[in-house]
């Protein structure tokens, strides 16, 4: 009684009321008649949101899924692509790729940094047969935004496919998928969606499709021209998950009520209010330069125990928040602030960081970080609508 | 506001409000404890329905998703398996196992019949290369109900795995995995387990983990192995479908409150009913001799228009009955009779289909076939408790 439970996790998220309520209603055919009226409803609004004149395709699987079913529809074994590996999720595009059978060139970058666009064109040079980049939007083990704008000008010069996962981005942060020219987007529900997991929307470039159609995906439940046949016709191919696209109909009404800017104006917002009270509060950034908008990962002191911090902080203080994956667990904190999360929940979990961090000792603990946070906070929402994020800062 | 909804479709069912109050709540994160407590607390009831010792695995896709994840796991491009096709998903076997890139014998069998065992060891002598016996225990598009349990006492003495769909038979009718001998039982959730699609189900024996072990199933996404190690940490490999697993708790309770006798005692009352009133309508059951304890299947006379059927019954009764597929389409109905459907709503759905029928001509109605029905249905849940299948007849 204490404490309500905070889910500040850069996915699942909290879910919003209005959402839940829509999950528990009884259940509607996936054949019948009011089920294709909002599959054909929900369209609309996810290709606004993936920016995209395409199908915006809704895959009864997890984020991997439609990573898996990318792979197998765009590439035939034995082709070349390039991996970004940043973090888990960019090794799980190599782990994908090689299960396919891919010839895998892999670009390393060290964790917390983003790609240099200009190793990406280095490497496309130095290899004319990789066919594919697979990158990440956002890394959500480190909390990097790529730089996939610049990466697309470069593959959409060439016969190469550019598929980007927007896992932890879609919903989150811009990524106009025709504007920028992106093959292949896809995203999962439980991040900026504020759905619970278990759907993943996924939409291909017109180029795309043409190779899709011409590949054998190999994975008789991931044929990605098959489920759009049947989405054109407001189906899935095969049983959807109908309560989640009950509730997608719900949360993107939420989502896009004020338009596109006011979304990522908040995301922006609640990012500098993370990042500006972490910084006050003295902790390094783990993302210091480029940084995802639902995400911020924070680097601990030394010698201080992460996975004791975030115990404590859900045992003395509700809030729950993610460690670091594989080389980084203990070593940083993840706050994720997407999902159904305002700046009172980002607040609630800066405030449990700074006690529980003071309370593992080695660490002094900080003042004043949450009103320059909140203060960093309401300066961001003050730009004037449609300012471009580089002139936000200022 | 003159008629309730009432889905009598074979999968998805309607739902109990305790299940979709549970799938209402807030999220909890698929990493953290209490997630892992549910994991742990449906696996021994998962391991009780399906008749088994080994992990239950908690799949995010359609019930195609987990055939498609089978196949993949225990079966190598180039073996050899024999499918059992006598329905749309037998030939859906048939079309995975071909995308795997394996050789398959068809064993085809007239819509609306079952499989001859005789004919299964048959096809299995004739050619001692089949691995693989992929079938249906429910068709769901015929409503036959095919005798696994005697194409398993073939399959458990040969190097042959038996892969048994129980889509529409988890949770219906008995199919105790480990005593008949079955290597692979899968099942979706929107049917017997009376929860949204998006959750699959599987279990393998002991021999059947032995090859998938060193088998690479050559998607990454269905990667079984890996998600048996993460299964018996209470986890899942990827982001569990978490308000599936949260409905999944209450819907097992449900269930196996009174025992597994008295849910299947149920689900053979309901279909005694079903097809007691239907014989006394004078219309012909479409699968006559074996028959799924779900879902019955109805030919409709010649010259009744059977889509038209079913939008009447929608139109004028609320009642949502499924029509015939592909060859069928319009010449049969499909009652489901699963998930959370009593005899009140199948006598609905029985009422309905009698006054259509009526009401577009070429059949004179019936008196009559409620009471006889329900007469059926009392007789049949008034036998002793554990009374074996065929000797509830008499």
């Amino acid at each position: 009684m204490l404490n309500k439970h905070r889910l500040l996790t850069p996915g699942p998220t909290p879910l919003p009321e209005q959402v839940r309520l829509a999950l528990a209603q009884d259940m509607i055919h996936h054949r019948k008649a009011a089920f294709k009226d909002i599959m054909q409803r929900v369209q609309g609004r996810l290709r606004l949101l993936f920016g995209t004149e395409q199908p915006v395709l809704p895959l009864s699987c997890s984020g991997t899924g439609a990573m898996t079913a990318a792979v197998h529809a765009l590439f035939a074994p034995g082709e070349k692509v390039l991996v970004v590996n940043g973090g888990k999720f960019g090794e799980r595009w190599a782990e994908i790729a090689l299960t396919r059978g891919l010839e895998c060139v892999r670009l390393d970058v060290p964790w917390g940094q983003a790609v240099d666009p200009a190793a990406v064109a280095q490497a496309l040079e130095a290899d004319p047969h990789i066919r594919g980049v697979l990158m990440q939007l956002s890394e959500t083990s480190t909390g990097v935004l790529h730089p996939v704008q610049e990466v697309a000008t470069m593959t959409r010069a060439r016969d190469v496919l550019l598929v980007a996962d927007g896992i932890s981005a879609v919903g989150l942060s811009p990524c106009p998928m025709d504007e920028w020219g992106i093959d292949c987007l896809l995203t999962g529900s439980q991040k900026g969606l504020m759905l619970p997991p278990g759907l993943a929307l996924l939409a291909l470039s017109a180029r795309a499709w043409q190779k899709a159609e011409a590949n054998p995906s190999g994975c008789f439940y991931f044929n990605l021209p098959k489920e759009r046949d049947n989405v054109l016709k407001g189906q899935t191919l095969f049983t959807s998950p109908v309560n989640l696209i009950v509730g997608l109909d719900v949360s993107l009404d939420m989502l896009l009520k004020d338009g596109l800017d006011a979304l990522y104006r908040k995301q922006w917002a609640l990012t500098m209010l993370t990042r500006t009270a972490v910084s006050v509060m003295g902790l390094e950034l783990f993302a210091p330069a480029h940084y995802a908008w639902g995400i911020t990962s924070v680097q601990l002191p030394a010698g201080i125990d992460g996975v004791e911090v975030l115990r404590l902080a859900q045992e003395h203080y509700g809030v729950i928040m993610a460690g670091g994956q594989d080389q980084l667990k203990g070593r940083i904190v993840r706050i994720g602030h997407m999902g159904w999360v305002d700046w009172a929940d980002v607040t609630a979990g800066l405030y449990a960081l700074n006690r529980c961090l003071f309370a593992v000792g080695g660490y002094s603990g900080a003042r004043d970080y949450l009103e320059q946070g909140l203060a960093a906070y309401e300066t961001a929402l003050a730009v004037p609508p449609g300012t471009p994020v580089e002139r936000r800062h200022s």
